[in-house]
Protein backbone atom coordinates (compact mmCIF):
# COMPACT_ATOMS: atom_id res chain seq x y z
CA UNK A 1 0.00 0.00 0.00
CA UNK A 2 0.83 3.76 -0.70
CA UNK A 3 1.99 4.61 3.30
CA UNK A 4 0.17 8.26 3.46
CA UNK A 5 -3.09 6.45 1.80
CA UNK A 6 -3.41 5.10 5.38
CA UNK A 7 -1.47 8.00 7.55
CA UNK A 8 -2.80 10.84 5.80
CA UNK A 9 -6.66 10.16 7.50
CA UNK A 10 -5.49 8.42 10.69
CA UNK A 11 -3.34 11.33 11.27
CA UNK A 12 -6.86 13.67 11.01
CA UNK A 13 -9.06 11.03 12.66
CA UNK A 14 -6.83 9.72 15.74
CA UNK A 15 -7.19 13.28 16.62
CA UNK A 16 -10.68 13.10 17.64
CA UNK A 17 -12.45 12.78 20.94
CA UNK A 18 -13.25 9.75 21.52
CA UNK A 19 -12.10 8.25 18.28
CA UNK A 20 -9.83 4.74 18.17
CA UNK A 21 -7.60 4.05 15.07
CA UNK A 22 -5.80 1.25 14.56
CA UNK A 23 -4.29 -0.27 11.23
CA UNK A 24 -5.50 -3.64 10.30
CA UNK A 25 -3.02 -6.26 8.28
CA UNK A 26 -4.05 -9.58 7.48
CA UNK A 27 -1.35 -10.44 9.86
CA UNK A 28 -0.29 -8.20 12.53
CA UNK A 29 3.18 -6.52 11.93
CA UNK A 30 5.26 -4.65 9.60
CA UNK A 31 3.58 -3.62 6.56
CA UNK A 32 5.94 -2.23 4.25
CA UNK A 33 5.17 0.80 1.82
CA UNK A 34 4.92 0.10 -2.28
CA UNK A 35 7.83 1.63 -2.83
CA UNK A 36 9.41 -0.66 0.13
CA UNK A 37 11.32 2.97 1.42
CA UNK A 38 9.36 3.15 5.25
CA UNK A 39 6.59 0.66 6.77
CA UNK A 40 3.90 0.95 9.19
CA UNK A 41 2.81 -1.51 11.70
CA UNK A 42 -0.52 -3.20 11.63
CA UNK A 43 -1.24 -3.44 15.01
CA UNK A 44 -4.24 -5.60 14.68
CA UNK A 45 -5.01 -8.40 12.20
CA UNK A 46 -8.36 -9.12 10.10
CA UNK A 47 -9.28 -11.71 12.30
CA UNK A 48 -9.26 -9.70 15.83
CA UNK A 49 -11.96 -7.31 13.99
CA UNK A 50 -15.40 -8.26 13.58
CA UNK A 51 -16.71 -4.49 13.82
CA UNK A 52 -15.64 -0.95 12.58
CA UNK A 53 -17.66 2.30 12.61
CA UNK A 54 -15.45 3.54 10.05
CA UNK A 55 -13.92 1.02 7.43
CA UNK A 56 -10.86 2.84 5.47
CA UNK A 57 -9.34 0.89 2.42
CA UNK A 58 -6.25 2.85 1.21
CA UNK A 59 -4.44 2.26 -1.92
CA UNK A 60 -1.19 1.29 -3.59
CA UNK A 61 0.48 1.04 -7.08
CA UNK A 62 2.12 -2.34 -8.01
CA UNK A 63 0.65 -6.11 -7.40
CA UNK A 64 -0.46 -5.09 -3.67
CA UNK A 65 -4.33 -4.17 -4.65
CA UNK A 66 -3.82 -7.48 -6.92
CA UNK A 67 -2.80 -9.70 -4.26
CA UNK A 68 -5.33 -8.18 -1.45
CA UNK A 69 -8.64 -8.94 -4.66
CA UNK A 70 -7.18 -12.08 -5.14
CA UNK A 71 -7.44 -13.18 -1.52
CA UNK A 72 -10.32 -14.06 -0.77
CA UNK A 73 -10.45 -14.14 3.18
CA UNK A 74 -9.94 -10.64 3.01
CA UNK A 75 -12.40 -9.56 0.38
CA UNK A 76 -14.61 -11.68 2.84
CA UNK A 77 -13.55 -9.75 5.73
CA UNK A 78 -14.22 -6.17 3.74
CA UNK A 79 -17.89 -7.29 2.85
CA UNK A 80 -18.39 -8.24 6.43
CA UNK A 81 -17.43 -5.49 8.07
CA UNK A 82 -19.19 -3.55 5.55
CA UNK A 83 -22.30 -5.56 6.79
CA UNK A 84 -22.57 -3.35 9.83
CA UNK A 85 -19.99 -0.05 9.31
CA UNK A 86 -21.64 3.24 9.62
CA UNK A 87 -18.83 4.52 6.72
CA UNK A 88 -16.98 2.30 4.81
CA UNK A 89 -14.55 4.37 2.69
CA UNK A 90 -10.80 4.74 0.33
CA UNK A 91 -8.34 5.90 -0.54
CA UNK A 92 -6.71 6.07 -4.01
CA UNK A 93 -7.12 2.54 -5.63
CA UNK A 94 -8.45 1.39 -2.12
CA UNK A 95 -12.06 2.25 -4.04
CA UNK A 96 -10.77 -0.80 -6.17
CA UNK A 97 -10.89 -3.13 -3.66
CA UNK A 98 -14.40 -1.98 -2.42
CA UNK A 99 -15.47 -2.59 -6.21
CA UNK A 100 -13.82 -5.60 -6.46
CA UNK A 101 -15.50 -6.69 -3.41
CA UNK A 102 -18.77 -6.43 -4.86
CA UNK A 103 -19.61 -3.02 -2.70
CA UNK A 104 -19.77 -0.06 -5.23
CA UNK A 105 -22.17 -1.65 -7.76
CA UNK A 106 -24.17 1.25 -9.56
CA UNK A 107 -22.50 3.95 -7.00
CA UNK A 108 -20.78 6.90 -7.53
CA UNK A 109 -17.32 6.54 -6.73
CA UNK A 110 -13.70 8.23 -7.37
CA UNK A 111 -10.50 6.99 -7.76
CA UNK A 112 -6.80 7.06 -8.60
CA UNK A 113 -7.02 9.37 -11.67
CA UNK A 114 -4.89 6.73 -13.98
CA UNK A 115 -7.60 4.24 -12.90
CA UNK A 116 -10.80 5.73 -13.35
CA UNK A 117 -11.26 2.81 -16.31
CA UNK A 118 -11.13 -0.37 -13.71
CA UNK A 119 -13.33 1.37 -10.89
CA UNK A 120 -15.87 1.66 -14.08
CA UNK A 121 -15.35 -1.82 -15.21
CA UNK A 122 -15.85 -3.18 -11.78
CA UNK A 123 -19.62 -1.28 -11.79
CA UNK A 124 -19.14 1.94 -10.04
CA UNK A 125 -19.87 5.33 -11.81
CA UNK A 126 -16.66 7.05 -12.14
CA UNK A 127 -17.11 11.08 -10.66
CA UNK A 128 -14.20 13.11 -10.51
CA UNK A 129 -13.27 15.37 -7.19
CA UNK A 130 -11.39 14.54 -4.41
CA UNK A 131 -13.81 12.83 -2.54
CA UNK A 132 -17.24 11.44 -3.33
CA UNK A 133 -19.99 10.54 -0.87
CA UNK A 134 -22.30 7.58 -2.26
CA UNK A 135 -24.85 7.09 1.05
CA UNK A 136 -22.36 5.91 3.15
CA UNK A 137 -19.87 4.83 0.93
CA UNK A 138 -17.02 7.74 0.88
CA UNK A 139 -14.07 7.91 -1.85
CA UNK A 140 -11.03 9.39 -2.43
CA UNK A 141 -9.13 10.63 -4.98
CA UNK A 142 -5.18 9.59 -4.96
CA UNK A 143 -2.80 9.26 -2.38
CA UNK A 144 -3.15 12.89 -0.68
CA UNK A 145 -6.82 13.46 -0.97
CA UNK A 146 -7.17 11.16 1.87
CA UNK A 147 -6.23 14.23 4.21
CA UNK A 148 -9.31 16.11 2.54
CA UNK A 149 -11.98 13.20 2.82
CA UNK A 150 -10.31 12.31 6.62
CA UNK A 151 -11.47 16.25 7.68
CA UNK A 152 -14.76 15.84 5.69
CA UNK A 153 -15.06 12.33 7.63
CA UNK A 154 -14.30 14.14 11.10
CA UNK A 155 -17.14 16.85 9.94
CA UNK A 156 -19.06 13.56 9.76
CA UNK A 157 -17.85 11.73 12.80
CA UNK A 158 -17.91 15.25 15.36
CA UNK A 159 -19.17 17.85 13.78
CA UNK A 160 -18.44 20.62 11.96
CA UNK A 161 -16.39 22.80 14.21
CA UNK A 162 -14.50 20.45 15.52
CA UNK A 163 -13.09 18.78 12.02
CA UNK A 164 -12.06 22.76 11.30
CA UNK A 165 -10.16 22.76 14.55
CA UNK A 166 -8.17 19.60 13.61
CA UNK A 167 -7.64 20.52 10.05
CA UNK A 168 -5.86 23.59 12.07
CA UNK A 169 -4.28 21.33 14.15
CA UNK A 170 -2.56 19.96 11.10
CA UNK A 171 -1.72 22.86 10.11
CA UNK A 172 -3.81 21.97 6.72
CA UNK A 173 -3.39 25.25 4.74
CA UNK A 174 -1.80 23.63 1.53
CA UNK A 175 0.24 25.88 -0.33
CA UNK A 176 1.38 23.17 -3.27
CA UNK A 177 4.49 24.60 -5.07
CA UNK A 178 3.27 23.91 -8.53
CA UNK A 179 -0.28 23.70 -10.15
CA UNK A 180 0.09 20.05 -11.53
CA UNK A 181 -1.74 18.09 -9.03
CA UNK A 182 -4.46 17.45 -11.10
CA UNK A 183 -4.04 15.13 -14.72
CA UNK A 184 -6.18 17.55 -16.43
CA UNK A 185 -3.71 20.63 -14.95
CA UNK A 186 -0.23 18.84 -15.38
CA UNK A 187 -1.31 17.72 -19.06
CA UNK A 188 -0.21 14.09 -21.13
CA UNK A 189 3.53 15.00 -20.82
CA UNK A 190 3.50 14.97 -17.14
CA UNK A 191 0.61 12.61 -16.73
CA UNK A 192 3.54 9.65 -18.37
CA UNK A 193 6.29 10.83 -16.54
CA UNK A 194 4.61 10.45 -13.35
CA UNK A 195 3.15 6.87 -13.98
CA UNK A 196 7.00 6.28 -15.03
CA UNK A 197 7.75 7.72 -11.71
CA UNK A 198 5.56 5.05 -9.87
CA UNK A 199 6.71 2.48 -11.81
CA UNK A 200 10.63 2.83 -11.09
CA UNK A 201 9.60 3.09 -7.05
CA UNK A 202 7.70 0.36 -6.95
CA UNK A 203 9.71 -2.48 -5.00
CA UNK B 1 6.46 12.23 16.71
CA UNK B 2 3.43 12.74 14.60
CA UNK B 3 3.53 10.51 11.89
CA UNK B 4 2.61 12.20 9.06
CA UNK B 5 5.08 14.96 9.61
CA UNK B 6 7.23 11.92 8.47
CA UNK B 7 5.39 10.22 5.88
CA UNK B 8 4.24 12.95 3.95
CA UNK B 9 7.82 14.11 2.50
CA UNK B 10 8.82 10.33 2.59
CA UNK B 11 5.87 9.36 0.01
CA UNK B 12 7.03 12.53 -1.98
CA UNK B 13 10.96 11.74 -2.00
CA UNK B 14 10.61 8.05 -2.39
CA UNK B 15 9.32 8.46 -5.75
CA UNK B 16 12.05 10.81 -7.01
CA UNK B 17 14.77 8.58 -9.01
CA UNK B 18 17.86 7.09 -7.33
CA UNK B 19 16.75 8.33 -3.81
CA UNK B 20 16.66 5.94 -1.23
CA UNK B 21 14.72 7.16 1.99
CA UNK B 22 15.06 5.63 5.32
CA UNK B 23 13.21 6.40 8.90
CA UNK B 24 16.02 6.21 11.18
CA UNK B 25 15.06 6.00 15.02
CA UNK B 26 17.39 6.17 18.24
CA UNK B 27 16.91 2.01 18.41
CA UNK B 28 15.87 0.19 15.21
CA UNK B 29 11.60 -0.99 15.33
CA UNK B 30 8.68 0.30 16.16
CA UNK B 31 7.82 3.87 17.02
CA UNK B 32 4.47 4.90 17.98
CA UNK B 33 3.06 7.96 16.71
CA UNK B 34 2.47 10.93 19.05
CA UNK B 35 -1.61 9.73 19.68
CA UNK B 36 -0.57 6.22 20.49
CA UNK B 37 -2.78 5.38 17.50
CA UNK B 38 -0.36 3.76 14.44
CA UNK B 39 3.16 3.43 14.38
CA UNK B 40 5.76 3.52 12.01
CA UNK B 41 9.23 1.05 11.50
CA UNK B 42 12.79 2.73 11.90
CA UNK B 43 14.86 0.39 9.69
CA UNK B 44 17.59 2.45 10.83
CA UNK B 45 19.32 3.48 14.13
CA UNK B 46 21.19 6.73 14.62
CA UNK B 47 24.43 4.85 15.21
CA UNK B 48 24.04 2.91 11.75
CA UNK B 49 23.78 6.20 9.92
CA UNK B 50 27.10 8.71 9.12
CA UNK B 51 26.12 10.49 6.29
CA UNK B 52 23.11 11.89 4.91
CA UNK B 53 22.63 14.02 1.88
CA UNK B 54 19.04 15.13 3.36
CA UNK B 55 18.29 14.60 7.53
CA UNK B 56 14.80 15.34 8.00
CA UNK B 57 13.70 16.14 11.19
CA UNK B 58 10.08 15.67 12.21
CA UNK B 59 7.91 17.19 15.28
CA UNK B 60 5.36 15.83 17.28
CA UNK B 61 3.33 16.74 20.20
CA UNK B 62 3.47 16.41 23.82
CA UNK B 63 6.43 15.65 25.37
CA UNK B 64 8.74 13.70 22.57
CA UNK B 65 10.21 16.74 21.98
CA UNK B 66 11.61 17.18 24.99
CA UNK B 67 12.77 13.97 24.97
CA UNK B 68 14.51 14.04 21.92
CA UNK B 69 16.67 17.05 23.05
CA UNK B 70 17.67 16.27 26.09
CA UNK B 71 19.04 12.47 24.67
CA UNK B 72 22.52 14.18 24.12
CA UNK B 73 23.36 11.21 21.13
CA UNK B 74 20.68 12.30 19.35
CA UNK B 75 21.44 16.23 19.45
CA UNK B 76 25.02 15.01 19.10
CA UNK B 77 24.39 12.73 15.82
CA UNK B 78 22.14 15.68 14.39
CA UNK B 79 25.12 17.74 14.81
CA UNK B 80 27.63 15.10 13.10
CA UNK B 81 24.78 14.28 10.21
CA UNK B 82 24.21 17.93 9.60
CA UNK B 83 28.19 19.08 9.73
CA UNK B 84 28.04 17.51 6.10
CA UNK B 85 24.57 17.09 4.59
CA UNK B 86 23.35 18.64 1.76
CA UNK B 87 20.27 20.15 3.08
CA UNK B 88 19.12 19.68 6.90
CA UNK B 89 15.33 20.27 7.48
CA UNK B 90 12.27 19.70 9.26
CA UNK B 91 8.61 19.31 9.61
CA UNK B 92 6.39 21.25 12.46
CA UNK B 93 8.30 21.59 15.81
CA UNK B 94 11.06 19.71 14.13
CA UNK B 95 12.88 22.87 14.10
CA UNK B 96 12.88 23.19 17.56
CA UNK B 97 15.23 20.32 17.92
CA UNK B 98 17.23 21.56 14.81
CA UNK B 99 17.41 24.92 17.24
CA UNK B 100 17.95 22.71 20.17
CA UNK B 101 20.68 21.61 18.14
CA UNK B 102 22.59 25.48 17.77
CA UNK B 103 21.97 24.83 13.83
CA UNK B 104 19.10 27.53 12.68
CA UNK B 105 20.99 30.70 15.41
CA UNK B 106 20.08 33.89 13.81
CA UNK B 107 18.57 31.98 10.48
CA UNK B 108 15.19 32.58 9.23
CA UNK B 109 13.26 29.39 9.96
CA UNK B 110 9.31 28.45 10.47
CA UNK B 111 7.42 25.79 12.77
CA UNK B 112 4.08 24.94 14.22
CA UNK B 113 2.41 27.79 14.48
CA UNK B 114 1.68 27.93 17.99
CA UNK B 115 5.48 26.98 18.82
CA UNK B 116 6.94 30.24 17.13
CA UNK B 117 7.81 31.55 20.13
CA UNK B 118 9.88 28.56 21.11
CA UNK B 119 11.26 28.89 18.35
CA UNK B 120 12.75 32.48 18.63
CA UNK B 121 13.80 32.01 21.96
CA UNK B 122 16.44 29.68 20.60
CA UNK B 123 17.87 32.02 18.44
CA UNK B 124 16.02 31.23 15.27
CA UNK B 125 14.34 34.16 13.15
CA UNK B 126 10.46 33.35 13.02
CA UNK B 127 8.66 33.43 9.50
CA UNK B 128 5.58 32.45 8.63
CA UNK B 129 5.50 30.41 5.72
CA UNK B 130 4.86 26.62 4.63
CA UNK B 131 8.45 26.24 4.35
CA UNK B 132 11.32 28.19 4.82
CA UNK B 133 14.96 27.95 2.95
CA UNK B 134 17.98 29.55 4.81
CA UNK B 135 20.90 28.58 3.02
CA UNK B 136 20.97 24.60 3.35
CA UNK B 137 18.08 24.59 5.91
CA UNK B 138 14.81 24.24 5.31
CA UNK B 139 11.81 24.14 7.92
CA UNK B 140 8.24 23.35 7.23
CA UNK B 141 5.44 24.70 9.02
CA UNK B 142 2.87 22.17 10.64
CA UNK B 143 2.00 18.67 9.87
CA UNK B 144 0.58 18.37 6.54
CA UNK B 145 3.58 21.63 5.41
CA UNK B 146 5.72 18.62 5.07
CA UNK B 147 3.92 17.43 1.75
CA UNK B 148 4.54 20.99 0.48
CA UNK B 149 7.82 20.89 1.42
CA UNK B 150 9.26 17.22 0.21
CA UNK B 151 8.02 18.80 -3.65
CA UNK B 152 10.05 21.43 -3.07
CA UNK B 153 12.67 19.28 -1.70
CA UNK B 154 12.26 17.30 -4.89
CA UNK B 155 12.42 20.07 -7.06
CA UNK B 156 15.95 20.67 -5.57
CA UNK B 157 16.93 16.83 -5.80
CA UNK B 158 15.92 16.07 -8.64
CA UNK B 159 14.40 19.01 -11.38
CA UNK B 160 11.26 20.61 -11.25
CA UNK B 161 9.67 18.80 -14.25
CA UNK B 162 10.41 15.80 -12.46
CA UNK B 163 8.52 17.27 -8.91
CA UNK B 164 5.65 18.41 -10.99
CA UNK B 165 5.19 14.88 -12.48
CA UNK B 166 5.90 14.08 -8.47
CA UNK B 167 3.23 16.17 -7.22
CA UNK B 168 0.80 14.45 -9.82
CA UNK B 169 1.79 10.59 -9.03
CA UNK B 170 0.10 11.87 -5.50
CA UNK B 171 -2.55 13.51 -7.16
CA UNK B 172 -1.74 16.56 -4.59
CA UNK B 173 -4.21 18.91 -5.99
CA UNK B 174 -5.42 19.83 -2.13
CA UNK B 175 -9.24 20.71 -1.52
CA UNK B 176 -9.35 20.90 2.03
CA UNK B 177 -12.95 21.05 3.15
CA UNK B 178 -12.76 24.17 5.16
CA UNK B 179 -10.54 27.40 5.38
CA UNK B 180 -9.16 27.23 8.92
CA UNK B 181 -5.88 25.49 8.51
CA UNK B 182 -4.32 28.43 9.71
CA UNK B 183 -4.28 30.08 12.88
CA UNK B 184 -5.43 33.52 10.97
CA UNK B 185 -7.54 32.17 9.02
CA UNK B 186 -9.07 30.29 12.14
CA UNK B 187 -9.25 32.82 15.00
CA UNK B 188 -8.77 32.63 18.66
CA UNK B 189 -11.99 29.89 19.67
CA UNK B 190 -10.59 27.18 16.99
CA UNK B 191 -6.88 28.09 17.90
CA UNK B 192 -7.95 27.04 21.42
CA UNK B 193 -10.21 24.02 20.57
CA UNK B 194 -7.38 23.10 18.30
CA UNK B 195 -4.59 22.75 21.00
CA UNK B 196 -7.36 20.88 23.36
CA UNK B 197 -7.49 18.29 20.66
CA UNK B 198 -4.01 18.09 20.14
CA UNK B 199 -3.78 17.43 24.27
CA UNK B 200 -6.98 15.29 24.54
CA UNK B 201 -5.16 13.09 21.58
CA UNK B 202 -1.77 12.90 23.29
CA UNK B 203 -1.00 9.38 24.46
Amino acid sequence: MTLLDAVGPAEVLSRLPGVSVSFIGRRRGVVRGDTGHGAVIADLRIDDVDRLDVLLVPGGSGAGGTAVVSHEPTMRWIRHIDATSTWTTSVCTGSLILAYAGLLQGLRATTYWSAKDVLTAKGAIYVPGRWVRSGKYVTAAGVSAGIDMGLFLASLLADEVTAQACQLALEYDPEPPFDTGSPDKAGPELQRLALRLLEQSQR
